[in-house]
């Protein structure tokens, strides 16, 4: 109990194809690495897919909600009756994310992971309800071990499932009223650093209730005793639905050689959860932003990843997964497209 | 002689319109704010065009190519034939610009403002050509006066022919092997700084060029003495063609209501001048991105503006603008087809 079933082989970066696509950015008709990220992204994504020529028409974004039962601790500026209608608004196309998925031509996939209420049926709605919410992980653990696993278990299905209508590249989001709790305490486990270092306003807190999200998350770690060393024990005691789903989409679609453009904080620690159960995932990630969230860097640094972009953003859903797609595909484009200094006749460097 | 017929009347931001659009934002279902810089973008073209829905299907960038007689000097690592093969290389669509304002679905407009050489003539391409190359700044002016005023001309010239076609929106960009020599020469003169803390390795010379660079710039100052409290003084003596063809972009633009996205370290000089002759610009100016060019931070400064985005890039034609531009969309979207909290039926903040 407790565990889950496979993790799925990974296989991790082409280092040699990476190296390869370098140096076909190298004869492209620019100063050499003049393109910077663009070109870095550009090779990791070969590196990744073992493509070299990938194609980043298939984009999806993974939407995951559920709730927490930590809000009754009055640890968010909003009601959590907000997750679900925001499940709704992402059902119509009216939500931030379906905007910038829009734009940079993403489909948004939206999962029930465990929203604290039934969703009305919807054809576009998954749902892989492990819980009507959470537990208070401020008295005892979020879930059981077997529901963390089960959490995890079904974001593999959902990836594996929606692999199967393409996926050249995919992000991940959130949508869960509280959910910046359960994320701080995740990246204070892992990180060995302070709550107070890794945790921020959430939605928009103020200082009172800023104060008494601190004191609940210390008290969360300290009654449940979270296992740094196993990742189940983790997510069961301070994480979320949502969470463990993401980290399942992670796990999964690294083990498929698919890219994965990370969102904010959630995302974050979702990433903790797989990268603390196959560090290899840390391979196939790319950090899409740096959020607001104050912990978001902490999470970062721990895995090793370099956020693209920096819009002072704090939405989640995928929103800042979205933007970091369009760049992405950019790069692809950059790498695939551009004239060589042969065919364009173009002299090289004089000395 | 050396005085620009006219400076065309610039409006400036619309502050109410802008605060408009801010509140139109925060009540689009997301916690207030939460999409950070991409809500002061939106709100800000709100108060550039005026316009409360502003589309920007009409997308231009400008790239304006033009050869500096100060690499007889040693300045560039690159041949300066490399200008005049960049610009076919651009009618044919194969460079950086190409394949990034394609991405973002922009138009690029060509133009010759003084390449040294005659260019095989071709239906894209705009000549207005000032000059074959400015003359080397090591030993005197780049250019008369008059050739400045005339530049600068130019360049609004270009822009208003294409804003006949429409613009929603537009980008700078330019191509000139030496560029960023001259460019570091305006940096230096406008912010009072050094020489030194403002020139980079451009498109990438060695410790022994870079010093040579610095002292080449530094005499450039020392022999022409360029007035810093007269623009077209400092473009005549220290400029370039492209760049005075720049800053009569971003002059005509800024008259005519149209976001300016600048790109890098030389569209920032551009910018530089067309600030001096008229600061107004500073409302109309978006700066795309943070250039590994080590001037650029500085120039940014001086004029207030704060990049998007920072990829470690330092090609210039424009890639910059075309990937600012590109948020620029996706923030105008945000603004336009998100819900709202009543539509959606979200409830907003419990406090």
């Amino acid at each position: 109990m407790g565990k889950i079933g496979t993790i799925p082989m990974i296989e991790g970066l082409n280092q040699d194809l990476v190296k390869k696509a370098q140096k076909r950015l190298d004869n492209l008709t620019k100063p050499q690495g003049s393109l910077g990220r663009l070109e870095e992204l550009a090779s990791l994504i070969v590196g990744i897919t073992k493509k070299e020529n990938p194609s980043l028409q298939n984009k999806v974004i993974f939407t995951f909600a559920g709730d927490h039962g930590v809000t009754e601790e009055g640890v968010s500026a909003f009601p959590k009756e907000v997750t679900p209608q925001m499940v709704y608004n992402f059902l119509r196309g009216g939500a931030g994310i379906n905007v910038l998925a829009r734009y940079v031509g993403a489909r948004v996939v939206v999962v029930d992971m465990g929203v604290a209420s039934d969703l009305k049926p919807h054809s576009d709605l998954i749902v892989k309800k492990i819980g009507y919410g959470t537990k208070n992980i401020a008295k005892g653990p979020a879930m059981t071990k077997d529901e963390a696993a089960r959490a995890i278990e079904a974001g593999m299905e959902v990836f594996d499932k929606e692999f199967e209508r393409g996926i050249d590249i995919c992000g991940t989001g959130d949508m869960g009223i509280g959910n910046t709790t359960p994320s701080s305490a995740i990246a204070s486990v892992f990180t060995g650093r302070s709550v107070k270092e890794l945790t921020g306003r959430g939605t928009g807190i103020d200082d009172k209730a800023f104060q008494n999200k601190v004191r609940v998350i210390e008290q969360a770690i300290e009654v449940n005793k979270p296992d740094p060393n196993n990742a189940i024990d983790v997510l069961s005691k301070v994480g979320g639905f949502e969470i463990g789903g993401l980290a399942g989409v992670i796990l999964a679609a690294a083990s498929k050689n698919v890219p994965i453009v990370i969102d904010g904080f959630i995302s974050g620690a979702a990433a903790l959860i797989a990268y603390h159960l196959e560090p290899k995932v840390k391979d196939c990630l790319i950090a899409a932003h740096s959020s607001v969230e104050i912990g978001h860097k902490a999470v970062l640094d721990h895995i090793g990843l370099s956020p693209l972009l920096d819009l002072n953003m704090r939405l989640g859903e995928g929103t800042g997964a979205a933007l970091g797609m369009g760049l992405a595909e950019a790069s692809i484009r950059i790498m695939t497209e551009m004239a060589t200094f042969e065919s364009a006749g173009v002299s090289e460097r004089s000395d």
